[in-house]
């Protein structure tokens, strides 16, 4: 018999369905699609060197060591979501609501090199992404119009990109998503019921339970949630209640560059560099710390479909049990 | 600049983005994908004269006027999301909740032959399958064990399906899914306040603007909705405020089925045969007739792509103007 679990941050519902389960094994990509790009790429806009093609201004770079070149930089996107330029305007017409789309839509350059991708690089070039992304979440979000700042990484077509270069995005929001506005009332209602974290509580529940932990560090936790909504679907939470990512302090930097690097690693080399994306959520920018919101990373491996089930009901069909691909990228072995 | 739209009835914002906008036909599939399947397929589960291949038990049968055929099946699908046997069972351990899988998941075997669509069926032939679904749906929401039924349809690869032989599929759950849960509470507080349903004052606000509608019939009026989450996204409502499928009257359901068969001709003759879902909302079955919701079918053609942005937000940017998409679709002429 299959089992219906809830998620008790999400509130969703989810089918573990057992009968169509399939082994870890079988979510491997069919053709193994291992790096074989080449470090550099003349016409590609992000590498090092085509500055000049990157075609948008640049927001931030860190500078290389001996100043010459960079280790991330972020740009505008080409093609943006929202515009940086204009007046947050509300405009209503009946039940027609809409809003100037304002706001910012960047493109972080993760590396100067073509041919990288997070599992492979270096400890602490991942820990330069995430200073970068610290740096423009604390400067956009003093910017007023701007509501919720979303990060995120797409990694490869199944994922939505078809940049092979290594980048993620942040998006500065003019407004609070629904979804956002939903879980945050949720966070508070149980924070109101129990005087507690929902995050909290979930961590350490699952570090009690032990058999859907990938990977901790220090300071962070990786575990497929109890009630994941799609095959390998992973969370990594911060051991210390923050509510936010510019919370994140320098030795958590490095501890964080530690664990997700391991973890798309497992993916890595367990699924056969499998298309995927990672989000990171934080309390919307009116508030910063609260007591019932906790940030945290979602990471999406693309190795499953929605369907018509799943876009008429909300909710999911989850072939894979959490506990079997937790063991299973546990036992994935990475060298040093 | 772009603009952000709300959907007050799921309350979902999306980003319309203009500066990224495709015109309507560079939607169309690459590659021209009209059937050319054969009317039969020795070995399909769901072929006329196949009947032993199903492999799971037969729970309707729309006869054939002469008695040896049929025009419509209904079978157990087989790999069940939900059981049918068994007793609803919660289970409770810290902040993990489960509950047994049992329902009833079944598929609807649209037509005895392979090579058909919803697009290019008689108008009966559609017909027969809306009396099929409120049948079914009738029986169902007899098991006490049932909260929720969805009917939904995966059409082609990429909206999740792998078997060509036109059919759709019913799901009885034993829970009712956040997000219908959430929806229903809006719809209902948008009923308090205003003592309106919010599915008939979006109606009739469509109506009035005009801009979005592709195609109207006596009793249903299909639109793409002033917020759509992504291109072509269409509803169809029915006039008559109703709460749920059942409540359908045998001449409603011959006009649906001239609708239906409309838009997705549309569809599949202005967008070549696009893979698409679609799915069939009502309310949860231990209410019925409700003056705050209102049944509706959606329609998503998958032509565009959920990545990390909407992953994170849960919000949607849509490519693709609203009205320009329903300005084509208007245009699309169908032979009668």
């Amino acid at each position: 018999m299959t089992e219906l679990r809830q998620n008790l941050i999400t509130r969703d519902w989810v089918i573990i369905a057992t009968e169509r389960a399939k082994r870890p094994d079988q979510f491997t990509k069919a053709e193994a699609r291992r790096t074989k790009l080449p470090p550099y790429q003349a016409d590609c806009p992000f590498c090092l060197g085509n500055e000049h093609l990157t075609g948008t201004s640049e927001t931030l770079r860190l500078h290389d060591g001996d100043g010459t070149g960079w280790k991330v930089r972020v740009v505008g996107n080409k093609y943006p979501a929202l515009a940086a330029t204009g007046e947050r305007v509300r405009c209503m017409k009946g039940n027609f609501r809409s809003l100037s789309g304002v706001g910012f839509h960047e493109v972080v350059i993760e590396h100067p090199r073509h041919n990288l991708t997070t599992a492979l690089m270096k400890v602490e070039d991942v820990a330069n992404i995430l200073r970068v992304y610290k740096k423009r979440y604390l400067d956009l979000r003093k910017d007023p119009r701007v509501e919720t700042i979303i990060i995120f990484k797409n990694h490869g077509r199944g994922a939505g990109t078809s940049l092979e270069h290594p980048h993620s995005q942040i998006a500065a929001l003019p407004i609070v998503p629904y979804q956002w506005r939903d879980r945050t009332e949720e966070a508070i209602r149980h924070y109101d019921d129990t005087g507690e974290c929902i995050f909290c509580r979930t961590l350490a529940e699952e570090l009690q339970a032990k058999e859907r932990i990938v990977w901790e560090t220090q300071h962070f936790v990786s575990f497929i949630p109890y009630a994941a909504l799609s095959p390998f679907h992973l969370w990594i939470f911060p051991r210390r209640h923050a509510s936010s990512l510019d919370e994140i302090t320098e030795e958590e930097i490095t501890d964080l560059a530690k664990n997700l690097k391991t973890v798309l690693g497992k993916l890595y080399f367990g699924l056969h560099n499998p298309d995927f994306n990672y989000t990171i959520r934080s309390i919307p920018t009116s508030e910063q710390r609260t007591d019932y919101f906790h940030w945290y990373i979602a990471i999406i491996p693309r190795v499953s479909l929605a369907a018509g089930f799943e876009l008429g009901s909300g909710m999911y069909i989850n072939t894979a049990l959490p506990e079997e691909s937790a063991a299973f990228l546990r036992n994935i072995k990475l060298l040093r």
